[in-house]
Order: C-alpha cells, then sequence, then structure tokens
C-alpha cells in the first residue's frame, strides 16, 4: 500500500488566494483552477473578466503539471520542431497543455497537487501561479 | 444588441458558501460547481471527501441546468421510458444530466447562471444546492 | 451580478450579410459562424459549395475569437515554434483554432460576439469575417 | 494536506492474480483493470480470448467504482426507470459504469482502488472481481 500526500480544499484556498492577489496586481483577470496530484479538480475560479476558453485551460495545464509532475513550460521547450516531445501537446485529446502557466505544488520533495493560470500572456499566468505556491509556502510554514 | 445579466464570482461565492454550509451540517462531502448563464464555470469547490466522478457531473449538472434553464430532476422525470424527453440523457456528449442536484439561478425573472451539487444522492445534493440558492437570495435582499 | 452586451440574432444576420456579400464578389462559398460572447453558436450558414469541414472549423474559429477575445490569426503568430503560445493549438479538444478567418466583434470596448468563416483560404477567410464585421458596424452606426 | 492511502502496483497485482485464477476455473477470458483510488489504472490485463469492447469497459468500471466509491452494480440498481440516479450511464461521456464487475477495493474504511472486470455475464464480472478482493485481502492479513 502506497501512502500519498494531497493538497486539501484549504490548501488550494491558498493557492487560489496567492494567485489572484497577484492578478489584481497585474490588472488581469485570470482563471485559475487547483488539482490534485492525481489531476482532478479541488478548486477553481474564473475572475470577473476572465476568457470562456482559459476556464478548460486552466484546468488542463493543473492536470498537466500534477500528472506529469513538471511545469507546462518546459513540455512547451521540450516539445519545439525536432525536439523528443515534438507533438505531445495533442495528447490525451488535447489535454496535454504545453503552454506556461502550469506549475506543480511540492510539498516535502513530492508532488502534492497543482496550479494552472490561464487568460493573460504565458508569462503572466506563470507569474500568478507562482505567486500562489509561494503563499501557500509562506502560509504553510507559518503553520509550522 | 441584448443585455445580459450574469453571476459574478462574489455570487459564486455565495451559492459556494450557502450550498456548503448544508452539506457539512448533513455530513456529506460535495463537490460542488458554479457556471454563468451559459453554463461555462466561473467557481468550483471539492470538498475533501468528494467524489472524484462528482467533479465533472456537478459541472455538467451546473451546465444543464443554466444552458437549458431548468433543474436537471425535471429532465429525470421528463426523459423516464415513454415520456417525450426520453434518451435525451446522453445527449452533448453525455454532458446533459437528468440526475437532480442541478438547479437555475435566476433573478428578476431571467436564469443568470446555475449551481450543480454531486456526491451524495440525488435527494442530497438538491438540498444543498437549493441551501446555495438560499443563502444567496438572502445575502442579495439583504445588500438591498 | 454583472452586465453583458450581447449580440442579437439581428446582430448576426447583419454579420452574416456582410461576409456573404463579400464572399459572393471574391467567388467563394464561405461557412459562416456567428457566437455569442461566451462562444456560443447564435447562427450559421453554409453557403451552397462551403467545406464540410468548415461547418466544424468556422464554428470553432468563432469560439475561439470570442472566448479569448482576440483573432484566431494573432494566436497563428503567438504559437509558432519558439512562441509563447506554442501548442495551443490542440487545447481544448482542437477547438482552439490557430488559423485566421475568426474575428471577435467588439461593441462600446467589449466582446460581444465573434464571426468565424472557413472554406477558403485563410485570408479569404479572415476578409469575408471583416466584411461581415463592416457591414454590422454601419449598420450600428447608421440606427443611432 | 491530506493523507491517501493507495493500492502500489504490488497490490494490483494480487487482485489481478485473484481475479484471473477465477476466470480460469469458470472458462472465461476476461479484460481486468485495477485503478488507484482517483480511478487512474495501475495495472490492465487481457487474457487472451477477452473481448475488445471490455478494455474501455473493465477500466470504466474499475473507474467509477473508485471515483463514486460504490459497486457499478448498486448504480445499476440506483439507476433504472423512476430511480433517483436514473440517466446517470451517460455521465462523464459515458465512462460512468451502471453494470456490474465494479468494485471498490477497501482498506481500513477508506477507498484505495477498484477493480473492474469485463467479458463474461455481469454475473460472471463481479464474481471474479470479487475473487481478486478475496485473494488481495487474504495475502494482506496473511502478510500482518
Amino acid at each position: 500500500m502506497l501512502t500519498i500526500k494531497r493538497l486539501s480544499l484549504a490548501d488550494a484556498h491558498l493557492l487560489l488566494e496567492g494567485a489572484k492577489a497577484r492578478a489584481v496586481q497585474i490588472g488581469v483577470p485570470m482563471c485559475i483552477a487547483i488539482t490534485d496530484e492525481s489531476g482532478q479538480l479541488i478548486a477553481f475560479e474564473r475572475m470577473d473578466g476572465g476568457k470562456i476558453t482559459s476556464t478548460v485551460i486552466a484546468q488542463d495545464k493543473a492536470y498537466t503539471a500534477a500528472g506529469a509532475k513538471r511545469t507546462t513550460e518546459s513540455y512547451g521547450v521540450a516539445s519545439q520542431p525536432g525536439s523528443p516531445a515534438y507533438g505531445i501537446n495533442s495528447a490525451i485529446g488535447g489535454r496535454l497543455l504545453v503552454v506556461a502557466g502550469g506549475l506543480p505544488v511540492i510539498a516535502d520533495g513530492e508532488v502534492v497537487g497543482a496550479i494552472g493560470v490561464s487568460s493573460g500572456t504565458p508569462a503572466q499566468d506563470t507569474e500568478c501561479a507562482q505567486a500562489g505556491i509561494d503563499h501557500f509556502v509562506r502560509q504553510q510554514t507559518g503553520n509550522d
């Protein structure tokens, strides 16, 4: 039997909170999805003005980051023409996202979930996703 | 040009809040989805212990209730064998849900969004969805 | 509660009318889709001789332009190899179109819907989509 | 943070072993799928002569049993015409299986995975799935 660590809904709220705060700062209404370590949705928010297409893309970025235990941005690099993972973007019915904005959430060296952000530029999406993780880590540490 | 009223993220939080409070009361961890009037996701929460299958079903109950402007339960009645909507449950790739737990959210006589709840019995799901709407309506009125 | 502006069916007819007139001028029978601001279909026409594959592609171009609030052509540029949105074309089950021919329809600075055209070259598709918008804007202004 | 118990691959082998032994006894080559508690595949075997359609159905039975924390057979009962879950069979793109043969695997009161069997009659499928669980439980106990 395996023992797995997984984000709780309370953890997901911290991730959402941090990401939203940054989105407000940079003035871009975002779609933000939090999944568990298996890529299954825990929480989602579309800020007023977030893009419709991003309701799916944010979830799939988080699914990809959790499921593959890596950033979606790293897949973008690995899937360029001529690179080994070329074409991987259309795998799993197109759910495997290779655009930046999906980050695994790691605790004690294990992937415990993921955050996916979409509606801005990929760089803005990543910035907000990272802000979510930073906020989560600070709160976790503060709770110790 | 049409003018449409739509739930904001703040409204969605009220719906979530009311539904979660009832779910806690009855001791059933739920998946709760809030969509806008077009069935597009605004907010989602899986309470700790909510079912994996319900992450999709809750969203699709809300999609159905918003999109068809009726409760999913009413579709259950209308789609029984021999009834006019028989077989409608597999429409839209199976997204059209005919199991109770999806309710449209109505303001000033217009559908402005929907709430879909899943993980309990259909009766429990409906009870929590209705509690979400009741809480939302109370707060809306209180804000007037 | 949010208030959203959305194309009416009468508006959609104007968009279709303008796009079809240009399609006749250039001698290319087109598929033309008009969606609302959420990417949901309002009107569609396949001119006699329009391509079967374009019945889907035109709808998805409009869905993308409305949902992401940008032209599909701009996604074509942003998703070239080495660019930030590389690989986005297969997102949302492949519905996210990055080929020119999808344009958001904007009124008073808000996206109120979109037009997607397909069957010609991407340049011809865009030309007809733009002609639809131009006709719509002229009529709107004329009505003021 | 949550702590989750999950079947290991070694556990999955025990489940497969027990199910296959019974399938050989009754002379029905089966497709057997083992998923984790999130419905994600851990192991799968199609015995020589197992049905092609069952390669998907066995997986979806296990997915359903894990994700909804109940037997697929119980869904068959609950989804009969006139019953509360009527129509649930087409949910999640038809992945929600209501035909017997999917059983959750429970350890210390928690669902830790599931087994789905297909190719025989639903009663035979269930018999083999249960044989898999019985074998797993005996070995687990024996290891204590």
